[in-house]
């Protein structure tokens, strides 16, 4: 199976979030895996490619702003938020963006 | 120096490139950090963040579509792409996107 997300036509939004690590997993990769496996549940996800070198940049894909929306009010992800600033990330970065053509 | 790009205030595009490689190196880290020297050279490029696990996703940061479009068409970047397809990405995908917002 590819990594690479299978994507339909754009347009399609996507979420570019960037973050740096502080050292330990200080249950890190548990939760990250919950929470690609959650998004992947959740009504306009289209799909999420992940890489972490010195940096992390995961970009999951979206149907549209609502969907995104609702997935950062999500309950359990909320949750892991509040731990990532409070525990994991010593610098992140969120960026909406609206996919206008890929190829 | 946070490896997370100082990006301006959006509206800006971003350049999301995903790809898996063939085992090997044949030449890709010297050329990868060349295009990204090179890039930051660009006239409208803002920043670039790049990470590499299983898949690479390297996401750039431009003022406009018309410096993407410059770029891509830049002559030693179309001799990086043509040895990319040749030689070094099994499957890649590259998606042109407006950033709306960032937090």
């Amino acid at each position: 199976m590819s990594l690479i997300a299978n994507t339909p036509t754009p347009p399609y939004y996507a979420v570019i979030f960037t973050s740096e690590r502080h050292e330990g997993d200080h249950g890190y990769a548990a939760m990250a895996e919950r929470m690609l496996a959650l998004a992947a549940q959740q009504s306009g996800f289209l799909g999420v490619e992940s890489a972490r070198s010195d940096v992390g940049v995961t970009v999951s894909y979206w149907a549209d702003l609502e969907s995104i929306k609702r997935w950062k009010a999500n309950a359990e992800h909320l949750e892991a938020q509040r731990l990532g600033k409070e525990r994991w990330y010593s610098a992140f970065k969120t960026r909406i963006a609206k996919v206008e053509r890929d190829y």
